[in-house]
């Protein structure tokens, strides 16, 4: 039905945030919901820039907008599991940037869930693309995976 | 950087959620976080689902798992925004179940988001793949885009 | 346990906000969560503020910060419910609003929750309290419970 | 405006679950919105639960509803702070359970909010009120306050 993908491991991936699942993070048929995989996802981006550039996003002139993401599950969470989520940057260009995220659970080595997430950054006052600023671009080239180009999307 | 998608108006679906939006569904720029997206599309596959067949996830002995979501965003929405959801079907295989989603934001024709959504229905108490029953399956049949086929996935 | 509450009614309230639950209200028992009854509540107070005042909160100097909240829960609400929230204001000081929240179900005339949320204002450079402004005042004036003093807190 | 209440310490409270907080807990003035405290107290209640008990809200014959919350809210939160709660029980009944909660930012000593909760437990198939299980009580007796009396409420 859709594009078959592999489980992907922890080796797969260049930086890592951990965070508790939540109580009503689950359904009605105890477990967590389809939807609050994207809110680990957008966790996990934000830890990255975070960790590496601190509250840049408070004071920064330019905003990045998530323009396109996605989700496959593989293997259902529940509350309390604790997860631990995989990010890297497969392309990244003038003002946009693929990141791609892995949800480990608990001690698994093997995802659980895998999707990515595209970025434009926009100039906080025109709202028109911008490129992406040298520090933010430094701080994403750490966790580029080597498959990767650096160069025009 | 991803495939290009056209944005879609109203006359492309077949059923419609509405939904009011939330003063907390905004981030801290002022605009829909892009999680909750997800949130409007999962209540409106379950609102065309109870629209024809009840309650029926109260007691039904198959229940469905989302393995695949993805989303396109194409221009933003915030609190106080209404907004429809359009609902149809792409594919229907022998387990599985291929929604697509667009969101309408007030009076708009053109979706600002776009995007779809896999189900596999297993059996309760196996866990293992299930067929749609048949009253499902009539239910779906009804949202079915003219050029999917309702056979083979 | 609790200082017993008695329900209201719908002709106890000035202001209401319709509201749709979603999937992913409801939680493993399939009622709708606790924590989103605040939600519903924070919602329908931004939205009394819109339809007064339109969308102030982008602009203006001054901001409100949530000190104090509460929640007595009467009886289940499940997705697909339909909600109206009721909201009245039961003081109004210099920098502060006391705000009285219902949640009445479908057609239901009792609530099937009942609240309050109390906002302080702030100057937004400063972060010291302020005077409400002269144009929310009035706005709030509009439902303001008779028994309640427009006075001192 | 209302009841003064001091902020307490770690030393106030007797059992804690660490949590992250999320990106879209922020809202859209970069604080942790009022509704998500009440995520926070609502998981570490189960954490507490499950941390004694293991996984007994799937199968256990009594559930758990929430009748009553409260929060009062000192000092901001904001992602990416990491946060403990701290959870007590302060009146013990026959059916009924009172928690405190406090929530305490990354070293602080002193709480950012606190808040409460009040469960009552009911027989799930009939959906009145029943006793708390012996394993239940037994559990809830090691963080109850020294105040606190665990006769009738």
């Amino acid at each position: 039905m859709s594009e078959k993908k592999s489980r992907q491991t922890r080796s797969d991936y260049l930086f890592f945030h951990e965070l508790q699942t939540r109580w009503k993070d689950n359904d009605i048929y105890g477990h967590v919901n389809n939807v609050e995989y994207y809110s680990y996802f957008d966790t996990a981006v934000a830890a990255f820039l975070v960790s590496r550039l601190g509250l840049y996003f408070k004071t920064n002139p330019v905003i990045a907008y998530v323009i396109e993401t996605s989700c496959t599950y593989f293997a259902p969470l529940s509350f309390p599991d604790s997860i631990k989520v995989g990010v890297r940057i497969a392309k990244l260009g003038n003002s946009s940037v693929r990141y791609e995220l892995a949800i480990f659970k608990n001690d698994e080595d093997h995802a659980c869930a895998q999707g990515h997430f595209v970025h434009v950054y926009v100039d906080r006052a025109s709202d028109k693309p911008a490129p992406i600023p040298d520090d933010v671009r430094f701080a994403m080239l750490s966790i580029l995976t080597p498959a990767a180009s650096a160069g025009s999307l």
